[in-house]
């Protein structure tokens, strides 16, 4: 790293028997050759002892790891009730990665950490034990004080960056989710997000169309013309440099992407499947409306591989990174 | 190229104001440096001789191209009635552009052209004109007295070859053509014209999910329960080997890729956003389920660069060099 954050960034571990503890540990022992800055593991050492059989050093807090970090992975200890197996996630596992996180958040909040990785969670687990957020996302916003809604989730690669207006909805669905409005609070607050997290003092949005060709004129659907260009139309009026609304198949190319900083995506395929196309190893997710730096690999805990030494560690070790070059500059813009 | 077909390819030169004849010509100028075998152009040579100052070779019937290929362009002339100006699309233009690839068709239905590889054309302008096909694939197929319904449009590039199951439609419209039906039909369409096309023998087809995460499980719609797992069931008892539904987002990285031979998509965008952001420069569109080769590049007229010698002539060469290797394919495989 060029440039290192004040403090270390959390990182918590994920469901103790996903592959979390695995990559981070495998992220520590590729410091160098991935380029990481300092980061302090959050979850029960267990987890990594089972599948890792490097130095450890158990720390009380985030200022600890920075000189620890060059002989030993730091690690703040949150205990699980029972020791997981990898592969096999359990309620005391969904337990222990729930308060990792809850630790995590809050050392970012206080300022301790520089920022917060999170590793995979199991939701189903999560549920069983009356977790009712649909993702880690949701749980981090409310403990920010930010109404989920108005947190949007970007996908970041070395050269793209989407953001889907709509996530989790059936197909069908979107058509309907769809309004101008909705629109252009996602567009601010990605194009907030550009100059907070990315340091683009004037960042450019490409915003897609919904339908083929982008409607062709309006014959192969209307939400272009009712719903997006409205919507564009009123980002460049507040002064963001917006265009669109894009043909989504001809905005990924290389030429395309130069023109601008971002895409906003309808839907999340349309936003996810370029991303992975071209990204599949570096992509990162990260989310923008939040008063903390908060990112995350794009994969889940993977427990058909846990335990078994197979996992990449390429996607956390990105998330790492860019993690510290958010709040970095975070500080200088500040 | 190590194999050539026996006779030349026919190639249209498509509206005759776009940026067809130039990007041909610019092939001829290249054939070297992009490997591509004798091939005959198939419109009128004023609108290459506007654009481009190169031999022509003016000659009757495709068996006399291959002489002439080594020190001109060979061309079947096919007047227009008036002289057209680059990016400026006329009636006459449009007939030309007609009579064009009514010849090349009927040249290779004959046996005298080897494949067919057709030239961008201004869909308003043959609108004008009284053409009643959505474009020109469907006129295509019944001249060859296929109907369109039966011909399945493939995008091919060196390492993704994608088959939107629908179309033209907008993206609200999706949900309620698909069926169970459809699928199957154009998932065996798809795997006939792997062997047929591309020389393999036992085609190994990947479908994907229509919702985010293919469905997950029911929650994020019922498509892939009840529309694409019985496809994919019936294509599997007839013995093809078939797969999914993936999530449509993780199909397309490299690794992925390395799985199947072809993606069956469910719509417009699921399949071209992928192929274009992969492979923009050289991916081919091919209609599968001809008695004959047909190819295109998958870009359109261009009217707006048309005549600026600004044309990027690989998508047309990849277009001519892909129809040549399947139809050496179809003869060995014949």
């Amino acid at each position: 790293m060029s440039r290192v954050p004040d403090s270390s960034l959390a990182v918590s571990l994920g469901d103790p028997a996903g592959i979390g503890p695995e990559v981070i540990a495998k992220c520590w022992d590729n410091r160098a050759e991935f380029d990481l800055p300092p980061f302090v593991a959050i979850g029960d050492g267990r987890s990594i002892a089972a599948v890792w059989d490097g130095p450890i050093e158990v720390v009380d807090d985030p200022s600890q790891a920075d000189s620890a970090f060059d002989y030993a992975l730091p690690l703040i200890q949150v205990g699980a009730a029972e020791t997981d197996v990898p592969g096999h996630p359990s309620v005391s596992g969904a337990h222990c990665s729930l308060d990792s996180l809850e630790l995590a958040v809050g050392l970012a909040r206080s300022g301790s950490a520089a920022a917060v990785v999170t590793g995979p969670v199991a939701k189903d687990q999560l549920y069983a034990i009356g977790f009712h957020y649909p993702g880690q996302t949701e749980f981090v916003a409310e403990r920010c004080g930010i109404s989920p809604s108005n947190v949007v989730m970007m996908l970041a690669g070395p050269t793209l960056r989407t953001v889907p207006v709509t996530t989790h909805l059936s197909l069908a669905a979107v058509p309907g989710e769809l309004n101008s409005a909705l629109i252009e609070a996602r567009g601010r607050a990605t194009l907030r997000g550009l100059q907070r997290n990315f340091g683009i003092p004037e960042p450019r949005l490409a915003i897609s169309g919904l339908n083929p060709h982008a409607g062709e004129g309006g014959q192969l659907g209307r939400e272009e013309i009712e719903i997006i260009e409205p919507a564009i139309a009123a980002l460049a009026a507040e002064g963001w440099r917006v265009t669109g609304p894009h043909p989504a198949d001809t905005m990924f190319h290389a030429r395309a992407r130069a023109n601008y900083d971002a895409a906003l995506c309808m839907y999340h395929d349309q936003a996810l499947i370029p991303i992975k196309a071209l990204h599949f190893e570096d992509a990162v997710n990260l989310t923008l409306g939040l008063p903390i730096v908060r990112t995350a690999p794009d994969h889940g805990t993977a427990f058909d591989i846990a335990g078994q030494d197979r996992a990449d560690p390429r996607p956390m070790a990105a998330a790492i990174r860019m993690a510290a070059e958010c709040a970095v500059l975070r500080l200088e813009t500040a």
